[in-house]
This record gives C-alpha cells, structure tokens and sequence, in this order.
C-alpha cells in the first residue's frame, strides 16, 4: 500500500473529524439558543442534528478501525488515529449533553417564564471556545494550545459552581421558582460536562503529541 | 429495492446535509472571531476547515447522484434530493466567503489595528442566524420559515450599504487608515454574499416544499 495513498486517508479522516465537532459546536449553540430564547424549533434542530452527530460518529469509527487493520500505521500515525477514536467519542457526548438541554428547554415550557441569575450565553460560548481551541490544537499538533484548554476547565467549573449556589438560594426564596431553578441546575451541570469533553479532548491531543516526542518529527503534515 | 432502503438514505443524505450546514457555520463564526480578535491561528482553523467542506461537498454529491441514478425517486422526493444538491452547492461557497474573510484578516496582521465603525459581529450573527434558520425550514418542510429568510436578507443589505457608505466616509476624513477601510468594505461584502447564499437555500426550500403541493402529502418525514 503506497504511503501517499495513506496519508490522503489520514487526511480525509482529518476532514471527518472536523465535521464532526462542527456538528458538536452547532449541537452546543443552538441548544444554548433554544434554551435562553424558550425556542421549541430549536430544540429540534438540536434532535435532528443529534442523528446528523451519530450517523457522522459510525462513519469516522468505520474508517479510524479501517485503516487499523488495513494499514498498520507507525507509532506516531498509530496514537493520532486512537486519539481520533477518542476524540470522536466525546464529541458525540457533546451532543448528548446538548440534547439533555435541549429537553430541559421543552420541559420549561410549560413552566412560568422567569429569569434566573445565571449567565447560561456566557458559559455555554465558553465550553465553545474550549471545544473549537481543543481541535485547533490537535490540528497545530499545538501541545500548550491543548493545556490551555485544561486550564479554561477550572473557570467553567467556577461557573457551574456560582450556578448551583446561586439557584439553590433562589429556591430557598422563592420556592414557587424550585421547578424553574432545577432546570437551570440541570443546564448549567449539562455545559460542565461539555467542557469536561472538550478537556478530555485536549488530554487526548497532549497524548498523541507527547508520544511524538518532539513536535516536527510528525510523519503527518496536518497543514 | 425496497422503499425503506430508499427513506434510510434519504435520511442519511439529512444528516450529511447537517453536517455539512454546521461545517459552514463554523467556517462563518471562526472567520469573523479571526477578524475582529486579529488572530492567525483562527484563519489557519478557517482554511482546514475549508478543506473538511469540499470533501463533504463531494461526498453528499456523490450519494444524491447515486440516488438519483439508482431509485428513479418519485416527483417530491426528486425535488429534495435536486434542492439538497443546490443548498449543498450554496453551503460550500459559504465556506469559500469565510475564507475570504480570513484572506483579509491575515492581509490586516500587516497594517496597523484600527477600529472600524461597523459592527462586524452582528452581521456574522445575523447571516449566522440566517443559514441556520433557512436550514431549519428544510428540516421542518416550513415555507413560512423558508420565506422569513428571504425577508432577513433586505436587512443584511442594509448593513453592508451602511458599512460601505461608512467606511468611504473614512477614508475621506482618514486617508492614511485606506487600506483598513477597503479590507472592512471586503469584509461585510463576503458576510451580505454570505448571506445571499443562506437566501438561496431558503429559495431551494420554497421550491421543494411548493412542488410538494401540501406539506403533509410530504411521502418523506423528516423527524
């Protein structure tokens, strides 16, 4: 098997990969949308791109296990295409995360419309810059790029943290709010963990670079 | 060949779609966050993206051919199919527009940072908001929806005249911030062609919806 030919496939699984998390990102956006502007259209665009995401993930997992077994690729080429697989994964829970809010907005509904000290736009535009500056590391093969990303982790915890005693207390002075803050906790919790994969992704970027050794020894041009 | 073969693929053939509408949107949001943050490796997460669009392009083209050629699909499922490939054909230029943007913002790393007076976010918001809405209506079978788009672009031509007459004004009053002023009439005139683009994927919508004479007589659900 001609290594050109190999490497056009590493980079067309790039290519898939890219789909994928800009699948994630919409996923995370228009949930975020949907639930800040109680928009029902937009919690089904959140489902239907949820299938989008899952048919995208089978087709990435089929061609990273094909060229395993066909290719028997090098080290270096070898971690790139386990930390796909990897990355592949959390994306794809990126979506579920994003569903998980997407129901919550439907759920809220049928509730009184009330706003609640928490900022969901801010947070949910920071769990997307981690996401897009995650890949964007893997794409520069950018190991500090991806600790930066671990780094953001803390203040997104913060947030979550901020969330949940700050709605805790509107439910202890407003209890006839509970059903609304409870959502809110749900949301909030739902964008840490979107922020968890996005971390876990830069984890897998830092393996695959790390394993390298040094940085311009990649048998792969990623540009 | 069975007719539910026939529904997965064209359920299938969605979900490329949406991968490919969320490839788009982030060549979009990345470009215009690279042009208003000056940021170099944004434009780079631009242009690999673009890469990620044209091998999409080619795959989903590749499938609606196929089905074209092997189902002889009915009267309305012809028309998705013929719309999925013009919006597919509209979404790739989206992504060629953003990197327009980037080329820009790379061409302004040079000259000095100055501040223009148009509101760059907001129209990368607007037209943002745009694909997605008219992408909504595809998914929805919403000519209503579809028609709303075409309604949106007038105010994006505003912006872009707005930011064109604007930004002449400068150059009058400024001369030495020319070459600024130019890559800013650039800018919002890829971002109002932007635009154009998410408007003639609300024009594929009506013509694929109104050839299906009423929307329930759809033979397709699109849930």
């Amino acid at each position: 098997m001609p290594r050109i030919h190999f490497h056009q496939q590493l980079a067309e699984l790039k290519d898939k990969l890219l789909a994928m998390a800009a699948l994630a990102q919409q996923a995370l956006e228009s949930a975020v949308d949907a639930y800040l502007q109680r928009d029902k259209g937009l919690c089904k665009y959140v489902k239907q791109n949820e299938t989008a995401i899952n048919t995208a993930e089978r087709g990435l997992d089929e061609m990273a296990y094909e060229l395993l077994a066909k290719e028997q690729p090098m080290a270096i080429d070898l971690r790139f295409i386990l930390a796909v697989i990897k990355i592949n994964g959390d994306l794809e829970r990126i979506g579920d995360q994003s569903m998980g809010i997407a129901r919550r907005t439907k759920e809220i509904l049928a509730l009184e419309e009330i706003e609640l000290p928490v900022d969901f736009a801010a947070m949910g535009e920071y769990a997307g810059r981690m996401i897009r500056t995650a890949i964007q590391a893997l794409l520069d093969g950018d190991a500090r790029l991806a600790d930066s990303v671990r780094e953001m982790d803390d203040e997104i915890d913060r947030m979550n943290r901020r969330a949940h005693t700050d709605l805790l207390k509107l439910i202890e002075e407003k209890p006839q709010f509970t059903q609304q803050a409870m959502k809110g906790i749900l949301v909030a919790k739902n964008l840490e963990r979107i922020a968890d994969h996005a971390a876990n992704i830069a984890t897998d970027v830092i393996f695959w670079i790390r394993g390298a050794d040094v940085r311009h020894e990649l048998s792969m041009s990623m540009d």
